[in-house]
């Protein structure tokens, strides 16, 4: 078999321990499928900064670069928060999007059976939620010019937000075909009402939108879209917008669900090639104390399995997996009811693993 | 006394009905306080475009500027949804908001008794749920500069984001003072992460803080603030945030609540001069039957004769009123349990009337 090669990014806070688990499972998989999977560990984040002076060192991109797909942990923390811009763990995320061409943000949002009660939201309502976030990635005001000037009123600071058609239509045909596998319906999220971009973005959508018959569209503002998702979150299959919206959204999304510790997500470019990260942050409070929940990083990388390499019956056993334990009870402390009960991080892996 | 003088717009959909009740409560506080209103009505919206040829006529600016305070029911539909810009409601209310020098949107976003089971969060997740959300409203995206033109990628557009010192620091004065004649906490929110707008923000509310001891301030980031207010809704008192968030956000909050129907709004510029509405739309799938629920309207004025003429009496006892009447079992159909049981737009603002 081909060897497959999978940068990894650790990153900080409980980024270490969730990675550490997902690569036991790789290994698992190996033996069990006969796949093949080079690894390799790469800075990036915080710790480059403290280590390298820049959170997105070059030798990091090029790590990734050479690879097949990055697993990465999470990043970020209190410690670089005051930092300058530059030397923010944040601006290396935008940074690495942007290098590896990562356009496209997948943010499953699924309600797991054993955490429907951690939902805020009434059960029923709740009832077979399960939708998917698709963000445009590398455009909109992340990426277009930034800066401060002295105006008539004092300084003044501006952001601006481009798209062009290329942009707009390569993540939205994606996302129709997305929702051509699922259960083919698509809302489309933007502020037609008042944004020149959103204009533009509808326009793409109702351009192509012919293309894709079998699917049923609709456009949503995003404010209306914010309420909907609490009022009917079941009612909606995909979801396609821009990069502030889908930001905003996704989160909204994932919280709903009352499953955000669990939550999976892929950074998609041009071809087979992906960045897969659990959708939760470094937690620094926990960091370090085999505390953390690392299902969310074995379900991204069963989605790596799956996605960038087409090893579906590899993640598929990484999901049954995941599901048999959780339905014999192992909890680790985020979600377990009875915290006294509650396993350790290695105990979950361990116990997924042995389930492959 | 002094005459006050009111422009009305009744606007489109079920803005007419709901604006009727209004001007009810409005004539009944004069008759039990001995107040004097003037209302002029003037139109605005869909119905200005369809008899004036724009969305905003030059006339109704001018009623709007020699008025003491507006009320406005609301405005759009389908009918006018697909027009070019010039000739589109939303145009109109981002005209009259920037005509006006209505810089800060006030949103309180309350559980009513009687509602707390039409929201689709847990009881026990909303209980106490009780907080304001504070808009700057002329400025940001929505009004800096926007375009298309070509790119090397084919056509592109283009929308503006751009704050000053002096338009974040009268809005972020403003939701300080209103912390302090509430629960003393405020949460300002933005994308300091990513945009410099952003921290443009966060450095005006640091550097006037200190002027605000009694108020404890959190910054928190929009997708954080996303998932918080699922989270844990009754912990936020006021939170203030640029346009776009603050369009987002405060619908969020406002569906969360469950109380939507029913929720009144305040768009203030300098001085004590205002336009109140209800934050609910103009609902054209029910204009005209009668259907319509006039109580966020009603409430809508009580927070007029509050914020604008200081008149507290007449405002707490239409508040009173509107208690009275639900705790009285009466209901419109879009909250009645039993819709076989649910009286009319008219008869629920008699009833009101009747209870002042
Ligand atoms: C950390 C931040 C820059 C980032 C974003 O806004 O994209 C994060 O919120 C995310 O969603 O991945
Ligand atoms: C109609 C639209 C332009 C408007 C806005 O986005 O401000 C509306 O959503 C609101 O919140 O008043």
């Amino acid at each position: 078999t081909e060897v497959k090669k999978i940068a990894v990014i650790a990153g900080d806070g409980i980024g270490p321990e969730v990675v550490a688990e997902a690569e036991k499972v790789l290994r698992r998989t190996e033996e069990v499928f006969g796949y093949r999977f080079k690894t390799e560990h790469t800075l990036f984040g915080g710790i480059a900064i403290d280590q390298k002076g820049t959170p997105l060192p070059e030798e990091t991109l090029a790590v990734c670069k050479s690879a097949d797909a990055v697993l990465l942990g999470a990043v970020g923390g209190p410690k670089w928060d005051n930092n300058p811009k530059e030397l923010r763990p944040e601006t290396g995320l935008l940074g690495i999007r942007k290098a590896l061409g990562l356009f496209s943000n997948l943010r499953p949002a699924v309600v797991f059976d054993c955490l429907k009660d951690a939902s805020t939201l009434k059960p029923e309502v709740l009832e077979g939620t399960d939708l998917i976030v698709v963000r445009e990635l590398t455009g909109g005001i992340y990426f277009g010019d930034k800066f401060r000037r002295d105006g008539i009123q004092g300084q003044e600071a501006v952001d601006t937000c481009v798209y062009n058609v290329a942009e707009v239509e390569r993540i939205v045909r994606q996302a129709f075909e997305i929702a051509q596998k699922r259960r083919k319906k698509l809302a489309s999220v933007d502020k037609a009402n008042v944004l020149e971009t959103s204009r533009l973005w509808r326009e793409v959508v109702n351009r192509v939108a012919p293309e894709y018959p079998d699917v049923e569209l609709e456009h949503v503002l995003v404010d209306n879209c914010a309420m909907q998702l609490l009022r009917r979150p079941s009612s909606f299959d995909v979801i396609v917008t821009e990069n502030m919206f889908g930001d905003i959204l996704s989160d909204e999304a994932a919280m709903l669900t009352g499953s955000i510790g669990m939550l999976a997500s892929a950074s998609l470019g041009e071809g087979s090639f992906g960045l897969y990260e659990p959708v939760h942050g470094s937690a620094p409070d926990i960091a370090g104390q085999g505390l953390a929940n690392p299902i969310a990083t074995i379900l991204s990388t069963a989605l790596m399995l799956r996605m960038t390499f087409g090893y579906a019956d590899a993640a598929d056993a990484i999901e049954a997996a995941v599901a048999e334990v959780l339905d014999a009870g192992h909890r680790t402390s985020d979600i377990a009811v009875d915290k006294s009960k509650a396993i350790s991080t290695t105990e979950m892996g361990n116990l997924i693993v042995a389930a492959i």
